[in-house]
């Protein structure tokens, strides 16, 4: 690899291996999958989901949506509360796609009934212990009166109910991951009851975190998985269970520029303009990254007793062991393995892969 | 401002108030002032900074500083250890601009001396404190072998010592910022001291952090200063004393996506991806920004009682009072003061300004 500055480099194999794990699953379950390409946001990224027949995809902006759009998918849900000062943008996207939107209040329901121009998929997000966004699954009475605005309008035609895990981010045990899984599809169904209870048919029920998704393999009661970051994973996945670090399938390659082995330390030029800052804590101490040596195959397994310890915008610290400190000096370069890997493939507009070719993301097309 | 999603705005008055107070500072004193581009990473509104007479400035990697320099700026100090992975990138610029490199290792300075090939101005990086980078003020052998190296070398000169006092980043009292700034600058006078009783003259003294830089009025033994922050300021500047909200410059608007008054939240569109994950503590709890509301010449005050409590990816969460929740729909925007504007503004390729001219930053060029 031939990098001269903080690159991010991703392992295609890996990502396949990742996708076509995910896929398979899906498969066997009888389940739609529609991946969240929020993670990656990279067209170049998404030819490797067509390889695995996917077709259908969740976005995270109406921006990133139409990006997609443009490179072909014709199928696409914006998973986010729909943002209503976007609605000429939405219309004109409607108009080219089989465009999906999350609803969750009676306000933007309304608005979209009498300002959507042609048909749109609505899915109504529902609260299933994540207290971000959706309706609570108890607050049926007004889930009711979403849906009837759904079916009464024009254009739009309810799909089903929507809803995000994200408390399963919070755990450390595959046991707990497993009981938010159970307790929220016992909650979809609990609603999906009610609706048809009241004349709604054929409701979805769609869910979509990777944790669960990585970890569980019943998924009866279910139509529709969303997952996203299981396509590169990162060690926040790791730590809950879902996968292990081999399945990492992005690194942040960082030219060292300072070493300073009297406080075992190394400085790499690369900082929360290129990790973000999402931490972890091992021992009781924050860390912003694992420590990797590049190989010709990639990178190693993370060095033991080395991590980064502290991150501005453009220098990163690691601590690491003085034997380790020793053999690196600078303008060598480390491979740093990501806590989070969406916010860290945010900050680039392309990234490598091991042969050096360039693959664009969304980033890379001007706002 | 017709704004549809989340936006970065400034208010150009205030950045040239920012500007000029540090400006007439600095020749008050007599110092060369050089402010650092990192923070707004912007040729657009590096043209304010003209206004005001300013000639040279500080870059925090070789690619801003090309970036600049295609720009017009003749005179850039890379302010970061020299990343020797870039060479060819570095003689490129060299043979265009009045080009300065900071380096800390004895190993650099010689790469350095071997491999440039026109004429460079060389900093020799002292750590006055900070522990991140920089020879310790204390170690004048190898300050001395450094500044060796480079007078020996045919196309390095010697420009001066350069130290960043970031640790006055972690006081949160005036005073203590002004014990950080005199230590260092009596720590950075011993190291000239020293390196003139070898022959080394002409030494100058360049120092930048924003909380000193805005704090002291006395800068006797200074030569240069580089803050870079001040431009912008933000919330972390308030809570350090450099300066009051009123002089922050930019926020980020923020379309309003979900309300739930059962918990007195409001859920923004605008996360990690926006704002950045930098956060501060107020009454033992974590926070991401402060929350305003748009005006037809800016925004207001922040309100009080309500701030941004989490963010994710693509949501911010705001917990505020009952009755400023209940003057808030989905659709409305509000003006999110970010924590530490140099990440905030790295995370956007445009900036807008409040009669919604369009300002390009670094990003919006393609890497």
């Amino acid at each position: 690899m031939k990098i001269k500055k903080p690159t991010i480099i991703v392992d295609e194999e890996r990502v396949r291996k990742n996708v076509e794990r995910m896929a398979k699953k899906a498969q066997k379950s009888g389940l739609r999958f529609r991946p969240h390409f929020k993670t990656h946001q990279s067209a170049d990224i998404g030819e490797i989901f067509k390889e695995f027949g996917i077709s259908v995809i969740a976005a995270s902006s109406i921006d990133m949506a139409a990006y997609f759009a443009k490179h072909d998918w014709k199928d696409i849900t914006v998973a986010i509360p729909v943002n209503i000062r976007q609605i000429d943008e939405i219309n004109e996207l409607a108009s080219k796609i089989s465009l999906g939107l999350l609803v969750e209040s009676i306000q933007s329901a309304k608005f979209l009934a009498e300002n959507v121009l042609s048909s749109i998929n609505v899915w109504v997000e529902i609260d299933t212990g994540d207290r971000r966004t959706g309706v609570d699954w108890k607050n049926t009475e007004k889930i009711e009166s979403i849906a009837t605005i759904i079916k009464e309008s024009g254009n739009l035609s309810l799909s089903g109910i929507l809803t995000h895990a994200g408390q399963s981010y919070e755990k450390e045990s595959i046991e707990a991951v497993k009981k938010v899984h159970r307790d929220s599809i016992s909650q979809m169904n609990a609603v999906k009851d009610y609706l048809s209870s009241k004349g709604f048919i054929d409701i979805e029920i769609s869910i979509g975190d990777t944790p669960t998704c990585s970890i569980m393999d019943d998924f009866s009661g279910v139509d529709e998985i969303r997952p996203g970051n299981f396509v590169f994973n990162d060690l926040l996945q790791v730590s809950i269970g879902s996968c292990v670090e081999e399945d990492i399938a992005i690194a942040v390659a960082c030219p060292v520029i300072s070493k300073h082995p009297e406080r075992n330390e190394l400085i790499i030029y690369g900082g929360g303009a290129h990790l973000s800052r999402d931490s972890l804590e091992r021992d009781g101490a924050q860390f912003f990254g694992l420590v990797a040596l590049p190989t010709s195959m990639g990178w190693t397994s993370s060095m033991k007793n080395a991590c980064v310890t502290k991150i501005v915008q453009e220098h990163g610290t690691i601590q690491a062991e003085r034997d380790f400190i020793d053999r690196i000096s600078p303008g060598d370069l480390l491979m740093i393995l990501p806590i989070h890997s969406c916010l860290t493939a945010n900050l680039h507009q392309t990234y490598q892969t091991l042969n050096g070719k360039i693959l664009k993301s969304f980033h890379y097309e001007i706002e």
